[in-house]
């Protein structure tokens, strides 16, 4: 699955692309007013190949949720159990992607693609948080392992559980699109889960660990500093090659990184835009490029993490994000405060009257 | 009515505010990882006097809109008719605010408060632009006068038509929270309009013209420059003192400019926050600051325009933009593009789960 869906990646269309720079020209606005909006309606009919584009609507936000072996040698301070404890908040409604998503009528789907222990039992969403307007979130069990390993001892996967892993992304992708998506958008949930995306992010950008590591969710200065050791260890032990994106997902990756990684390939072959939200998906875009080149195509860059492995990625990838905030919180969050900014960059080419449609004169 | 709303301006509520910073903290997420969103959600809180504050719907952007006698300078390439053209795109739903304002729910409310010629007949809107979820844009008569007067040659406005004009957005202000607004988005339209608006910000912020004057909606080097020097010859002219706002509006401003200066002190009266758009609001904002200071407690900084004076006046301002895109468009579109992000701030307070409700451990 993984090489047909990496041999279905296909260019942008410049004839979609030409005739959307056109009607940009023609709009009543002064030309390029609409700056990096303008630009972005031109790649998404590039990506769509027709002009207009269709309007990213509905949306779908893939949580993939996993564990790390790596949690074990004390990279952060939150107990394992949250990643599951989190996914129940979810399923519940109760979280802040829930509350974004509902904003943005947006579907919540969450991948147990890796958790350690089975997700909790689902609960009544809270009192306020409606799921009026789109179908609640619902859970897709598709766990490769309980956890990886600890990736400065021992590879994080074998390199099955990393393809399994990536094709559980792609097979997400399919469904949501079949299910009428017209973007995805990432989303992830793992505690520990910034000290693999900072080795990806190392292997993949050939950055030094300090340069890419971050506090992640909030770490004190001593746990940064083992972290960025214990990164700069899996580097050494593993040395991964980033012509072989598998062999690095699967040494100093992570399930989640591995499906986002899929996800997005999924996205790219079927020509819909994918939503990047923050520095577990700047990893696991930098792994999508590496088997498609031109699956950058696809991606949108939602908003620019605190991470500092964010930023190397994006600018790895030629990516400006739409948004900086300060996040830092991950599960898709970004992504979804993002996404407006894409809808109204198609809205112009559907919705905004010409020079001479409207009888505005021209300078 | 000026001097009543001003006298009506307010601190914000110490104790809301530290009761959204407290349910900031018991969230499931970690303590500051939605970063200025959290910060917004508690100045918010403080701007209502509750915890959690109304979401900001609906939302209703007001567009003010009038001519400049400077446009005879040669200060931009567009046609002066354009104003009353472009007010007929947008009361026929085909503008780019339109647009943005659809997708956003929110309401337009046009105001031609100086326009030199009378509207154009309102058109049906354009295929597509269906108004569907918020009443159509409507029109509001409140012309001051037919244009301002040459600010390089003579003062734009006599000070009785710059309270005239304040007080129209004053009154604006109060009809659209009356209607139930719960945020207001600031919307200009005027041919020539970033002149006064980097006349404004100059004299209000003590800056060199040519530190605060760009190319608006797109000049060549030599309109370029000879906008800077009409700017330093209306500078030289009239010496506005800041410390009299009306005064300064009525030397070197506009219309929109004054009128936009009242929404927003009407705003702050209302304790209900206002959204600002680009360059002309950010010179609004200075004049209403200069009324009022703590009127700035009610202001979001939507988006950072391209013009430089944009910028001078938020850091004057003491505000940080939600949103970077290299939009240079006014009519309220770069502050639509942030409303997402403000309503997601708020929903966060009334949707998203404690640790303790949700069942979620702590690090």
């Amino acid at each position: 699955m993984l090489e047909t869906t990496m041999a279905a990646i296909r260019p942008l269309d410049e004839q979609a692309m030409a005739a959307a720079a056109d009607v940009q020209r023609r709009l009543t606005k002064p030309a390029g007013s609409l700056g990096v909006l303008e630009d972005l309606s031109v790649r998404l009919a590039g990506l769509a190949g027709a002009c207009p584009p269709p309007l990213p609507e509905p949306a779908a936000v893939a949580v993939f949720a996993g564990d790390h072996g790596v949690h074990a040698q004390g990279v952060t301070p939150w107990p394992q159990e949250v990643t599951a404890q989190m996914i129940g908040n979810f399923l519940a409604g109760g979280a802040v992607v829930n509350a974004f998503a509902r904003q943005a009528g947006a579907t919540v789907t969450v991948v147990d693609v890796g958790v350690a222990t089975p997700p909790a039992p689902v609960e009544a969403p809270p009192s306020g948080a409606s799921t009026a307007g789109a179908a609640g979130p619902r859970l897709v069990e598709a766990n490769v392992r309980r956890g990886t390993r600890d990736l400065s001892v021992t590879a994080a996967l074998t390199r099955d559980e990393a393809r399994a892993a990536v094709e559980t992304g792609i097979r997400v992708a399919g469904e949501l699109v079949d299910a009428g998506a017209a973007v995805l958008l990432t989303g992830d949930m793992g505690i520990g889960n910034t000290t693999p995306a900072a080795a990806l992010i190392a292997a993949f950008a050939g950055a030094d660990p300090a340069a890419v590591t971050g506090r992640g969710t909030g770490v004190d200065d001593q746990t940064y500093q083992r972290k960025i050791e214990v990164v700069r260890t899996a580097l050494r032990r593993h040395e991964p090659d980033p012509a072989d994106p598998l062999g690095v997902l699967a040494t100093v990756g992570g399930l989640e990184h591995a499906a986002l990684a899929g996800l997005i390939l999924g996205a790219a072959a079927r020509r819909v835009p994918v939503l990047l939200d923050g520095v577990i998906a700047g990893s696991a875009a930098l792994a999508a490029a590496a088997f498609v080149p031109s699956a950058t195509d696809a991606m949108v860059a939602g908003h620019r993490s605190v991470e500092p492995g964010a930023t190397v990625a994006l600018r790895r990838l030629g990516l400006t994000p739409l948004v900086d905030l300060g996040l830092r919180l991950g599960e898709g969050t970004g992504a979804l405060l993002a996404l407006p900014v894409v809808a109204g960059a198609v809205r112009v080419l559907h919705e905004v009257a010409t020079f001479d449609s409207a009888g505005v004169a021209e300078k």
